[in-house]
C-alpha cells in the first residue's frame, strides 16, 4: 500500500528561488491528502503529475497568506474541470467566510459541495478517519493559530499464511486469524496457535506535519514515533533569536525536536526567503540528527512498510 | 519615453499550457501599471524581471478570479519587501472587503496605505490621471460587471529647436513657445512664430484594455483610434455559440472590433484552456485584421512615440 508524500511548495512567506509556497500532498492507498496550499500550488499540482479533482481532502495549518492563498484557485478550477465529487476542507473557521465571498462576487455556483470542518485551539483530536488511515490535528505555537496534523495508519492485520492453512478452515476461521485471535475446537480446546498460521501484521506509518510553529517540546506527545517528521525551519541558527521573536525554528531546533521525538526521518522546508542556497539549513540539521532531509519541489518521499 | 506594455499572463479561467491567468504591466515613461492580476502573478513577475513594489497603480476589470486572484499574495509579499509607498487599487468595490477580510484573519497590519477607486456601471470616466497620461474607465458586456480600461497620453509639447533660438530669449518666451504660440514683442507686433522656432510635438499613444466582454459595438466610442488595442479572443469562430453564451468573444469578433475601432494593432489574449495551440485564434483573426498579435507570457510590445 502506498504511502507517499510530494512536496509541492517548499518556501515560506514569499516565493523566491523557484521554491514556492507550502503545499504537500500525502497519497495514503488511493487517497491524497492536501496539507496548506500556498498560492500557485494548482500550477504546480500540473507539474507533478497530479490530476487537481483526485484531492479531496485539504487540511489548512493556518491563515498566514502563504499557507492557504492558493485554495480559491483551485477550487475555481477544480468547478471548470467538472468536479461533482465533495471537497472537504479541514483548518480555522474564517476560511468558509473568505472562499464564501469570493464565490459570491464572481458569481459562482459551484457544481460540488464543500464540506467544512473547522479546527480549534483544543488539544489533539481526530479529525479524519477512513479504513487506512486516521488524522488528527493538534496544537503549534505561532503568531496566530496554528495546528499541526498527524497521519497515522490504522494496526494493519496479520498476513494469513496460506500455506499452513487446513483444507476444512472455515471463513469464520480465518477472520478469527485476521483478529489475531487462536483457533479452538467446539470444545474450546485449543486447535492451532495463531502464530504458527500467520505472519506478524505489517507495521503501520506515520506521518506529522509541524508548520509554522516556534520550537516546543509541548507537542512532542503528539508527534512521538512518528515515522517522517515534517518540522519547519525557516531559519539556520544564527537567526535564532529573529525565530523566537516570529514564531518559527531554526534548523536545529527541528532536529532537536526529531529526536526527542523519536522520529525516523526528519524533513525540513518553510525555508526564509534569505536562504538561496539551503546548505546551511540541511548541515545544522544534520550535524544533530543524522536522517534530515530537505524538502524539495517536485520530490517524492516514500514511506517503505 | 517609454509605453511598453508587458505580457505577465494570457490565458482564461484556469493556468494551462503553461499559459497563466490574465495580468499585464504598462509602462509609460516611470510609471508601472498592473492591469488584472491572476493567481502566480508575483511569481511572474519575478522571471519578467519587474520589481513588484515599483507598481504604484493596480486596475482590476472585474472580480472574476482568474482576474485577481493573485492580488492578495501580491500586496503580502509587498509587505514582507518592506513597501511603504500606498498602494492604488482600481476596481469593483467588493475588492476591498475580500483583501481586508485576508489580512485580519492573518492579522496583518500592512505598513503601507491601500487606496482604493471603486469603479462602477456608468459611463466612461477618468480614473487616473499624471503628468503623462490619463487612465479612463468604460463598461464592457460581460456576465459580472466588468470594466475596459484605456490608457492615452496627454498631448505632448513642440519640441523647440535650439538652433533657430535667438540668444535674447527668454524663459518666458520659451515657455510661450511649448504653449504652441507665437512670439509678440511688448507692442504687440508678432516677432517670431511658432512653427519656424518648433518641431511639431510627438504624437499621444494610446493602449486600451477589453477584457472580459462579448462582441459588443457599443464599445467602440470609448477606444476609437488607440495604438494598441487588447480585446479578448477566448474562442476561435467555431465556438462563436459558447462565446455568445459565456459573455466572451471569437477572434474573428476581435478584429472586427480592432477594423471598426480603427485601432494601430490588436492584441488577442484570454485563450480558452482548450487551445493547446494557438495559431487557429491568430489566423483567424489576421483574415479580418492583418495587423492582429498574440499575447505571449513575457513578451513586450513597445509603441513608438
Amino acid at each position: 500500500m502506498t504511502f507517499r508524500l510530494k512536496i509541492i511548495g517548499s518556501n515560506s512567506a514569499a516565493p523566491a528561488f523557484n521554491r514556492n509556497q507550502t503545499s504537500q500532498v500525502l497519497l495514503v492507498n488511493n487517497t491524497h491528502f492536501m496539507i496548506d496550499c500556498g498560492e500557485g500550488t494548482q500550477l504546480r499540482l500540473n507539474r507533478s503529475r497530479i490530476r487537481i479533482n483526485k484531492i479531496d481532502h485539504i487540511f489548512l495549518s493556518h491563515l498566514h497568506g502563504d499557507h492557504y492563498f492558493g485554495l480559491i484557485g483551485l477550487i475555481s478550477t477544480m468547478h471548470l474541470f467538472g468536479r461533482t465529487r465533495p471537497l472537504y476542507i479541514y483548518g480555522p473557521g474564517p476560511i468558509k467566510e473568505i472562499i464564501e465571498m469570493q464565490l459570491k462576487y464572481s458569481d459562482t455556483l459551484l457544481n460540488f459541495e464543500l464540506i467544512y470542518y473547522f479546527t480549534d485551539q483544543t488539544d489533539e483530536e481526530i479529525i479524519f478517519e477512513n479504513k487506512d488511515v486516521v488524522v488528527r490535528k493538534f496544537p503549534l505555537n505561532h503568531r496566530i493559530f496554528c495546528t499541526g496534523f498527524i497521519f497515522r495508519e490504522k494496526p494493519k492485520k496479520p498476513k494469513i499464511r496460506k500455506d499452513k492453512i487446513p483444507k476444512d478452515f472455515s471463513l469464520a476461521d480465518i477472520a478469527s486469524l485476521k483478529k489475531g485471535k487462536d483457533i479452538f475446537d467446539e470444545g474450546g480446546n485449543l486447535l492451532y496457535k495463531n502464530e504458527d498460521l500467520t505472519l506478524p501484521p505489517k507495521r503501520s506509518r506515520s506521518y506529522a506535519f509541524c508548520s509554522d510553529t516556534k520550537y516546543d517540546e509541548s507537542i512532542l506527545k503528539y508527534i512521538s514515533d512518528v515515522d517522517l517528521l515534517y518540522h519547519e525551519a525557516t531559519f539556520a541558527n544564527d537567526m535564532k533569536e529573529r525565530a523566537e521573536n516570529t514564531f518559527h525554528s531554526t534548523a536545529e531546533q527541528a532536529a532537536s525536536m526529531a529526536i526527542k521525538a523519536r522520529a525516523q526521518k526528519l524533513l525540513l522546508g518553510h525555508y526564509s526567503v534569505r536562504y538561496k542556497e539551503l546548505d546551511v539549513i540541511l548541515e545544522e540539521a544534520r550535524n544533530v540528527f543524522k536522517e534530515s532531509y530537505l524538502s524539495i519541489e517536485g520530490s517524492a518521499i516514500e514511506i517503505e512498510d
